[in-house]
């Protein structure tokens, strides 16, 4: 997405350095509500930038939802306070048709009662390492997770659930790693407490599979001012 | 959909006649709850059918999603007692990425209270020539709209606009007559009075635009006894 919206920006003002995103998203996350930041020489009206960039990023299935000058010492990834997730899960036997790469589908019931058990054991201060990609490049393990809430949603294609994530920041694939985790507690194969041994082993290989990035998205970052209010 | 549903039957009955829907499609309309019905040598069990069919009908995005068994003179089409259909509008300048074809994508707001108002003169039973395609093969322009009812949608895509439709039957475009006509009252083009105009004239040409395909979705069949109880 980044590389897009740079080749795009490269029409516009070939000096400028790109764009800063305030967080990454793996290939196949789904980002609505992605920010970043960029340079420029000229003095752009936001809106005229944005019509520009999104005619450049035609055909592309990105698209620039909001913008706004700030002041130079705005930096989307460093000033931001508090990132949001939205992770869904449907469970359906038959294939998904509008739907599709737009859920991590499954094909059995989840028990939500046990994964919410399960998952007050990972929110709060811990050292996440059983849930951190080895490839995950953070200095320090340890994460404040401030929020898993877990919903059951009837949507019009099948029983689904919507897990949402509150943190300052994450860890590399820590959401889907504790998705992957949930589900096994969800879908019975694990008892809710294996899932706070895991937290306490701080041992990867103790981590359920990593769920599909399919069914993720940045829908949030929150700044100390909002950025983009009218 | 319907030709592709037949070619995967023909793999698992090659005598079969195959199915014949509740309600047509145009192109580009989306059917999350189409019910069709068909006629099968062999005795399948429902479950394994839909199954097979399904196999055979990737990767297309048509999925089976219920199945049952019902008695002969069951008829999908001439025993359905009512069709629910919704229609997804969305107001936003920005172009559409998850929901690319999901919506019919406008760049302005629409009074909903002045499209409600305009909504009220189609409900109830009126010849709807205004509203029928010059294709329509149906006997008789005369028909009973028993609902329209439009609901504001604060979607993570921006503000959008649900309309919900349901008669026992519709005319070719219809709905997207209607909807094409309400737009022209949303944004304020046309006052909703010229709705009732457009009704009473039985004239086509009084009709607005004719709505892209891409917001309709045919939602439910409703018949005597649910075929799909469990």
């Amino acid at each position: 997405m980044q590389g897009a919206i740079n080749l795009a920006l490269k029409n516009l003002d070939p000096s400028c350095d790109g764009v800063t995103g305030a967080g990454r998203t793996d290939s196949g996350v789904h980002a609505t509500g992605q920010v970043a930041h960029l340079d420029l020489k000229k003095a752009w009206e936001p809106d005229q930038l944005q019509k520009a960039l999104n005619f450049h990023l035609k055909p592309k299935l990105i698209s620039v939802v909001s913008s706004a000058k700030v002041n130079n010492n705005f930096h989307s990834r460093f000033l931001a306070i508090r990132r949001h997730y939205l992770f869904k899960i449907i469970s359906r036997s038959s294939p998904l048709t509008l739907d599709k790469h737009r859920y991590w589908h499954i094909h059995h019931p989840l028990d939500v009662t046990k994964m919410k058990q399960a998952a007050n054991y990972l929110t709060g201060k811990h050292d996440f390492t059983t849930f951190r990609s080895t490839l995950c490049q953070a200095k320090s393990p340890i994460k404040t997770l401030d929020k898993i809430e877990i919903i059951k949603v009837d949507s019009p294609s099948g029983p689904s659930i919507n897990l949402k994530f509150e943190a300052k920041s994450f860890l590399h694939n820590q959401i889907r790693s504790i998705i992957g985790t949930l589900e096994k507690v969800g879908s019975g194969s694990w008892a809710p407490e294996r899932v706070e041994y895991a937290l306490i082993s701080k041992d990867r290989t103790e981590c359920g599979p990593v769920a599909p990035p399919s069914g993720l998205y940045l829908t949030q970052v929150d700044y100390k001012n909002n950025v983009f209010k009218s």
